[in-house]
């Protein structure tokens, strides 16, 4: 392992470093006069590198050796491979994940969780509890919503994802839900992660909207650590400073998310655009990075949503989507979960082409 | 109240609107030809803004009229001025909290506690339980720490300001803390701001690194809405593109924030540049601009903390950083809780030509 | 057209507004009774919204009805359509542009322009001028690398695209572009927009690194309205809190530009990635999303570069950008320029080149 | 000189790093096995360091030993303090700029001209040159404006600072001002930042709104190279998420800056806040974090001003910013030049001023 130290360090403040670097069964070795740069010789532990960090006198890891997270790709280590029901994240398989913002209402519920299906859905997003700003915006159906979630699977056969917001719910989700979603604001939340990793259930990472690359795969290392190996990971859109859309999608993390992690990686273009006008090509800019699957908020009746209403698209524009998904997939020789692909293949002579181009990422 | 609607709505969307006017008890008067603004007569309750803003059709809401939520300013409002044991916060009270960033030894803690008395400080800071980026780093003492800080109170008498993480724990804090701390990462937890709420103990509120000032206020209104109408806002730096300071000091927010609510704000210049050398110039820049009170790291051995040792200042810049609060509370008019004042007011010509300067800040 | 006026405007300033609209040739009427929302009526020229916004008075402009600047999509306008050399961008045409960050040895220069226009470039980028963050960086070859640029197009027939840093440059470097590109330092720097805007040649107009999308609107502006009609937009990433990438590409700002806009949209991955493993996945997603081209840096020996060599792809991964182009345009309908469209409909070559370049992420 | 380079070099890319090290007079030495860390001996010029990062093998310089710019304090080097007619910022000595955004006309400026001197300023400034967003705003008097500047400065005494936008104007700027301004958008503009540099005047380089320290002091250096001494750093606001002010004032990086550079730094609260009501606490908040002076805008009829009145204070209010300057200057042991530091000795007038100035935030 190799570290930067600051410049100034006091004697006392060096023997602390030392003194840690011992405890942790470290032999250190100063590489320049000024001993700046340290090398650790020794066991280089998954969580060595969280404890050196945090010590004042280390200014940064330079390169953890093999002090490398349980998310981290490791030399040659091929993705990470997750089966939701009848979806598939990773190595080299993508699965779209459809629904509305809210479960408000079981019939309308049931009607959107048919259209995703028809188009090549393989799991229904719907949140019962809800992440709101204000106290006076409407808070989800809660209960109530996992047992519609709940009755829709038995309809329909899809997987159901849908959020927690509360260690305390986390049981209960995890007896309805397929995959545990947490949400952007929550993605720092360790009660909720360690309690969700408990469950032994899949996990929707989403990154903050104001998170580092590195803190989402911390974040990620929370549930990995609490003995949960499924963890997906899922940009929707970091804060900026322009209006135009309601958050700018950040492409660039998921393809490099690609390479440093083996974890698979999807995107929601839905929360990212925050206006349904955007969706589609987002949606295809997602795939054509890498993403391993996208989240797409959908509605029949956008205007009747009682949140997030502005950016759901229709069953028909998700139906367009998933068409778009199996023309992307066929193109760059990746499998869309939900036997889209097939029928995607059929008529298009660009699937053919490309079919013979297929490649692992992550594998040889 | 005068709301902006969608260009392009729909005879169907503009329909669902009217209907939401309605059932809220408003009457809805269109002004320009387009339909793109609306002015809605009738109740203006406090939640209402939040039920509209929901709605798809509308892009935002111009005027709230007297929808106006708890925390906001009304017009002519004074400060809300809150006590915390010998602490006195707004409303040109101005006291200062010190303290480690973790409660890791009671000695050590004791020894950092009687320090900052002796200086003026009547609120110790101190985590017992630590939110950290990785589950690898230092998580806090925990029940252990709480008992630790309980101890202290009796032998200094400070107020004790501690931070909850977990809806479950916040029971367990309330018993202990006389101010219950969120901390930034928690600043959009709904249910902790909802429960930490129901304790009924004060609440210091920290700004999220990326949060605009609305949802901070959205934020305040969720323990503002439990009954509890003790919150104190704490601005703490967002994040940015320089890496020169940990974080950006917004203090336009404060004082933007002094204007638009009633609670107290208090600035915490320590994590905000997570380096020692600049806190006591950001903590005069915060007195200055019109916090009313400073947050600040103390550490008697930073380079033993087990977290943020980089950014705590020791016993001694503590007193500096008081004294400077002293002068400056002098200056601009102020009250310094803790007797400082009065210390301050001895030899320094300054105080006195400015004591005759005090004005209140929202009171006429 | 509907302004929003400040809530508290004193008679005098309602007074100075009115004047203005008055001057104008605006009638004003108020909407509601506070005086928050102004209608105008009147000639609505190109111009007045920029005059209406500077005033004191107003707030914002919420419909600018036709007084919309010369860079908007007016109702059903179709794309305009930019051709340069045999590049034609815009109204469903794509083109590549390709080439080394600075001009630095002719045959180098020579070298890499075949190896793109091989692939299907029919654009040539390469800076003689170039803007540096350090006085002591390298500056570029100036005059002579303007005469290696108009060399190099006279043996391959590719267009040149070359950056203008100074007004005091611009004629001399229209007498060899075929198309003039601004840097995104360079966005506000008014001078220089009309002094390239009077050339007459296409520009190639790249968004600052933190401009709003109405902010590059108003800089095409300035050319525009030197009456100059051949605006190519290019974005190139936004700067953002994380390290990952040297900037985040913002492609939902394409997609909305390509609606709010008739003019070409192009996307520079290189500049936003900073690192070359991102390159050829971020240019799918570019595609993917509606951009009418690419600008793709491109090193034989990317070591030797003198600025941006991290970024840059070789030749190989240019053709294989290409490549993808290829299918991307014939899966959504668009049409490559440079006859590469053609080339893809063959299945052979694609598969055999392809398959060579298998790799493994995260693997050496 | 400490350097980190790229892990996974090839022998080439090495072999191209050695190469530009003896090139420029180095030996080098590689720390650690793996090569990461190369320790340069040799002559460590000034401009080294940008030569260096610029090669595509280095990521980054850990410690650039002696190769250190022009701007960055040495060790135990003393501020420069840097004279401008009678204003004097730096190693102690604070001054105070006042004036309107743009010249506009000259029996105003003459009025406004006064009364900022009555109350201490010993600069005015005053655009005559103005660079705006949209071509279709106000541009300015330009030569008219300069005029006018010169003319004022006869009667009043103040020191004149102008904005200067595009190269061929320097000269012209340069007979009239005591000081040329670079705007924030400027910043970058390399091209003017080495014309002004010849006119060997004073400069005021305001950091762009989008740039890092090591950006601003980059082009400083620009001024400096060209062999003019005299810069004054300006921070004034950089660009964030949140628009309850116009942009975020960043102190932080003022306190970071007087720590890594000996030359003066300014502060512009009026276009951070934006907005009229904030300036004078950010103007407080900006001479205790240690600012060498302040730039206010002041117009003595905002709503007529053509741009930016928004932001402008009144004559009377930046009396009291005056008067706040002088109080802070008394307690943080600062000169404060123009003698107003005398005036705030004596107590009276202060008092008296005050008290009538009381005021209700949150109230009309």
């Amino acid at each position: 392992m190799l570290l930067r130290l600051r410049k100034d360090l006091s004697a006392n403040d060096l023997e602390l470093f030392l003194a840690l670097a011992r405890e942790l069964g470290y032999q250190c070795r100063f590489l320049d006069a000024s001993r700046q740069i340290a090398e650790l010789a020794g066991p280089e532990r998954i969580q060595d590198r969280s404890r050196l960090e945090d010590c004042c006198a280390v200014v940064s890891i330079l390169d953890p050796g093999a002090a490398r997270e349980r998310a981290l790709r490791g030399p040659k280590q091929a993705d990470t491979q997750i089966e939701v029901g009848g979806a598939r994240f990773g190595g080299g398989s993508v699965s779209l994940i459809g629904g509305p913002c809210a479960v408000e209402e079981y019939t309308r519920l049931l009607e959107i969780a048919r259209a995703v299906k028809a188009s090549g859905a393989t799991c229904l997003r719907g949140g019962a509890f809800k992440p709101r700003t204000s106290p006076y915006s409407y808070q989800g159906t809660r209960r109530a919503g996992l047992e519609m979630l709940a009755k829709v699977r038995e309809e329909t056969g899809l997987a159901i994802v849908t959020e927690c917001l509360d260690p305390r719910d986390a049981e209960a989700i995890a007896e309805v839900a397929d995959m545990i979603q947490i949400g952007a604001r929550n993605m720092d939340n360790a009660a909720l992660l360690t309690e969700v990793g408990r469950t032994k259930k899949p996990v929707l990472l989403k990154r903050g909207f104001m998170s580092t690359l590195r803190e989402l795969l911390l974040a990620a290392e929370y549930v990995l650590d609490a003995g949960n190996e499924q963890v997906i990971l899922c940009e929707r859109g970091i804060r900026s400073f322009d209006s135009s859309t309601r958050n700018v999608l950040d492409l660039g993390a998921v393809a490099a998310l690609k390479r440093s992690t083996h974890l698979p990686v999807v995107v929601d273009p839905s929360h990212a655009a925050g206006r349904r006008d955007l969706v589609r090509d987002l949606a295809r800019a997602s795939l054509a990075v890498g993403a391993d699957g996208l989240l797409i908020e959908v509605h029949s009746a956008p205007a009747e949503a009682l949140s997030d209403g502005a950016q759901a698209v229709s069953p028909e524009e998700f139906a367009q989507i998933a068409q778009d998904a199996a023309g992307l997939c066929a193109l760059f020789g990746r499998q869309l979960a939900g036997g889209l692909a097939a029928r995607a293949a059929n008529p298009q002579p660009v699937s053919k082409d490309v079919q013979r181009t297929k490649r692992a990422r992550g594998a040889p």
